[in-house]
């Protein structure tokens, strides 16, 4: 039997987080010179450590702290890891294990494993970070410390600064790293496209996989399953992205499905769309994919319009990308063509301008058009210090609105769904009901939506799409009934 | 293709939980009666909440918290729950979720259809529990809420007692509730036997789907792939009762291999023995399994030695269960059965009672003979208050020490492991270096370690093994080499 998979999973070079240390030292050398202040200090993170269930020893599994994980790339909990902001030089500090660790959890490393593996300049016992430090420091007066402390903007969550014993003996910066740091991760380098690139590769794979195994009859979580497995089997990917959203029928319409209340646990029906957003994460970075579909292979006439305006505004967003572009922009010119989608098929009527400025695109599509992607899902960078959300429905659920810039990595994911909570106040406005052609939008009752998403990198002179799969319905209809993929020409 | 599952997953009575929580009642009840207190006053607990994975928006897979788990079976986050000593009424008390909820993350429910789904006496809003619960008062002066705090003897972590607005309101009281509730878990009922039964049912056949899927040159993570995907497409169990362990060659000494620091991530060679000890969850009830085997389907002289020494131990411990039996001292059968095992094989030399003795057992089996299984893995109510931990090797790790009883659950895991940190200061120490055959134990320097890992259910008059994989030798290799199981007569 042929293997499900032509793919292998990459090595990872540890350079790859030598470089992002030394994109954030130029960056935060040249912000510090630009405030005239010295080029002294110590760029301090602390990693994630490992977590129980509530009060029990059900140890969760670890994953890394992203900041931490972006410059120095440790698999392991419990460790600090710091940056000589005069000489470069980067220091690990690793966490004493007790001698009965070896009998339980495996061999303890040297410290000079974790130098060779993280290729760092020194490692030294987190016990050790207030005495390093100091001996390391060549600057006068108390060393400052730069700790990571800032909002997400998409959580509303802030990151926890370092704390260790003897912090007290240093000048602490909470204000300085974060906004470097966050803007450092938006511009993804080759080493870090690889590895999306993988992520990419495996997740499309997936995908396909999927696509070719659907069957009327099973429930939502064997999508998950099927997936999961291709790319933890094939890929390495112990990780995904983000929790499988396999939404069917009018699951399709809740834009975050599968979570713990809500599932993945519907029995599929003839009949059914499919909205499958699942990606998977490898050493760290990851995808954002979604595939819609019939669970039966073939396409209905109403299927395919709502399908085939979401495409179109997918491929008109990728086919304007490029440096300088407005990502606001983007997301008002996917609404326009779905907008317009929408009136060719006698479900609106009207101006689409005046729909435009009435907001009528965020009826359908109430989510923003995309996000920065990388080691975060929603990666760090979104709305920069001084740019703020707009208000507006739609655009205020954009996790950017920022311009274009060559090596970010943004998802392009229009949608189009049929969400009574949005569509009843709308077509009841007096304001937008004239827009709707009622008799029509009541075919749509209990459609669900669509919605296409890939994962896409600004260059200099246009874009790329990382994501591979198929997105023409006679592609889609040729791979589920069997065809290869890519197709033979 | 025949279906490679033979197995459905079973409907979960919710009256699973209302049986529960009359377990608790009475036990309460029982318990303030004996100290003359009277029966007046709820029963509060928290559930869990929905996770961030650090300050991003990444959202953790939520899995209730384990008691609460137990008394409701609510499956999503942010509840409360209460139970009226007086009355038996039952309370939840649900999130007041934003209208945004229904766009993004699905339907909102009404109150009604978690009273109807979790078969309590009424559902409220949690800002109305401090209203409701005096509402519901009929005893005088301010209402007690026993709340849950308390020490969960395999993690040291205590349990975090319910806090809500107007809580000042009540009394409360911390010391009751725990002890009594982690007892009320020890004894299984019917319908959570049958949930634990079906988590067995289904693991047993996924380790046998992996059992016949191993390769040589194959990753360890594989083998978790393809444990993961077969309990998960056949059993709906989204979630594992631990971190897989899957260990091959030298890791199959290291008790808890698998875990991010050590990732199942070694490759598959020719002559390695594989331990794999991977259990799934479903609907709150864990199973936990461990096989061993050579990954090449062949046992060695050496590796069968091994091998049967804890199969021995395993089977002599499950003929000797019943009710009354000690567990600590089923834990020093296993121990000495290995030790007679190893000196008939002439590794060690001598007399076994002397062996026995000197604590010889823990240097070959470091951990427990075994723990309760249940919501957990390693279930509540190991030591109840008043009895402690053995301070001898070995004993030290038993997770319980207690009588067994008729519907407890408890796992029979001997070992066998050549661990470098244990046997080079053994064979040093002037007391034991003389039971040691020590150019017979040079020879399984790398050798690794054998678990033989089963669910077992005390009954009235012996027990049942609830887990049912290939034991014996001849069945592994004919498993291994193509056979049905169980096998054909
Ligand atoms: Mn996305
Ligand atoms: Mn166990």
């Amino acid at each position: 039997m042929a293997s499900p998979s032509s793919l292998t999973p990459p090595p990872v070079p540890p350079e790859l987080h030598v470089t992002n240390r030394e994109t954030l030292l130029n960056s935060l050398r040249r912000h510090l010179s630009e405030s005239s202040r010295p080029l002294y200090g110590f760029v301090l993170l602390q990693g994630g450590e490992e977590q129980n269930r509530y009060d029990t020893d059900h140890t969760e599994l670890f994953r890394q702290e992203s900041y931490f994980a972006y410059l120095f790339g440790v698999r392991e909990p419990g460790f600090y890891g710091a940056i000589d902001i005069a000489t470069g030089k980067s220091v690990l500090f690793a966490p004493r294990l007790p001698a009965e660790y070896a009998v339980w959890l495996g061999e303890i490393e040297p410290l000079s494993y974790f130098k060779e593996r993280y290729m760092v300049s020194m490692v030294h016992y987190t016990d050790e970070i207030a005495t390093v430090l100091h001996d390391e420091y060549k600057g006068s007066g108390k060393p400052v410390l730069f700790l990571l402390h800032g909002i997400n903007t998409d959580s509303d969550l802030f990151s926890k600064p370092a704390e260790f014993q003897g912090i007290d003996k240093f000048d602490t910066d909470l204000t300085t790293l974060h906004p470097v740091l966050s803007e450092c991760r938006v511009i993804k380098s080759d080493p870090e496209l690889a590895l999306i690139q993988f992520a990419n590769d495996i997740s499309s794979e997936a995908h396909v996989e999927v696509m070719r195994k659907i069957r009327v009859g099973m429930y939502e979580y064997q999508l998950e399953s099927m997936f999961l497995h291709h790319t933890y089997m094939y890929g390495g990917c112990r990780h995904c992205s983000y929790t499988c959203i396999c939404a069917t029928g009018d699951n399709s319409a809740v834009l975050h499905y599968g979570h713990a209340a809500a599932p993945n646990d519907r029995i599929l029906e003839d009949g059914d769309l499919a909205l499958l957003d699942m990606g998977a994460e490898y050493n760290f970075y990851g995808s954002d994919i979604t595939c819609s579909y019939p669970v039966n292979g073939k396409f209905t006439p109403d299927q395919a319009l709502i399908y085939n305006a979401v495409l179109d505004a997918h491929n008109a967003v990728i086919s304007t990308m490029k440096p300088g572009v407005s990502w606001l922009g983007m997301h008002k010119l996917a609404e326009k063509v779905i907008l317009e989608s929408l009136k060719r098929g006698r479900i609106l009527v009207g101006n689409v301008d005046d729909m435009m400025v009435k907001r009528l695109g965020a009826v359908f599509m109430p989510h923003g058009l995309g996000h920065l992607l990388g080691i975060d899902t929603h990666d760090t960078g979104g709305y920069p210090k001084g740019t703020e959300r707009s208000k507006e429905p739609g655009l205020k659920s954009l996790r950017t609105t920022r311009e274009l810039q060559e090596g970010m990595v943004i998802t392009v994911e229009p949608g189009c769904y049929f969400i009574d909570a949005l569509l009843v106040p709308a077509m009841g406005n007096s304001n937008t009901t004239k827009f709707f052609n009622h008799e029509a939008v009541s075919r749509f009752k209990g459609f669900g939506g669509v919605r296409i998403e890939s994962d896409v990198l600004v260059m200099a002179n246009g874009c790329k799409n990382m994501t591979n799969v198929p997105r023409e319905i006679s592609e889609i209809e040729a791979v589920m009934a069997g065809a290869p993929w890519p197709l033979d020409k």
